[in-house]
């Protein structure tokens, strides 16, 4: 509980920058390499390393060096449990609204 | 769209803390007073206001004081908005290894 919890805080800290949301919305498109990730963003390549080390170890992304390309990829897994988590809350919210809606129904028959 | 950025910017800060997600989850259920919001909570009342502070400043809560209770209530367009991009980031990746998928058979064809 403690490690998904820890787990939750990192993959939330990594999605708290618009240059990870933008690294991250290119790679939900496909896998591509360091500089591939680097070419739309406005900053060197050291900078753009240590954002790829934020999101690495938040789990939301994996590289692998071939040769003298490191290409990364996004892993979906980490991205789900916080739409998961999101998700319940909605959900709870909706349920709660509803027995709300019904307790005023009862209210008013 | 950069005050879009800044907003998730905030909201997904507010949610990399096991606190903040607690107080959130407890808020999902319904809105309730910042007593009983501290009540499971082993902190002090002022670190359950300075998370609330948070909370409050990225949209995803909203206080109103009557006399002297403080009812907190859940914000469901902030949760909805950082829900919705990680929904789009998994459609995106869905759709990308549906492609890969076809362009494979495609070439065992």
């Amino acid at each position: 509980m403690v490690n998904r919890r820890a787990s939750l805080d990192l993959t939330f800290q990594a999605l708290a920058d618009p240059t990870r949301r933008l690294m991250l919305a290119q790679l939900s498109r496909g896998p591509t390499s360091v500089s591939n990730l680097a070419r739309p963003l406005a900053m060197s390549l050291p900078a753009v390393m240590q954002h790829l080390t934020v999101l690495e170890a938040s789990g939301l992304v994996r590289s692998r060096k071939s040769g003298r390309v490191r290409t990364c990829s996004i892993e979906p897994q980490a991205l789900g449990r916080a739409e998961q988590w999101l998700n319940r809350r909605r959900i709870e919210w909706e349920q709660q609204l509803e027995g709300l809606g019904q307790y005023l129904q009862t209210v008013k028959d």
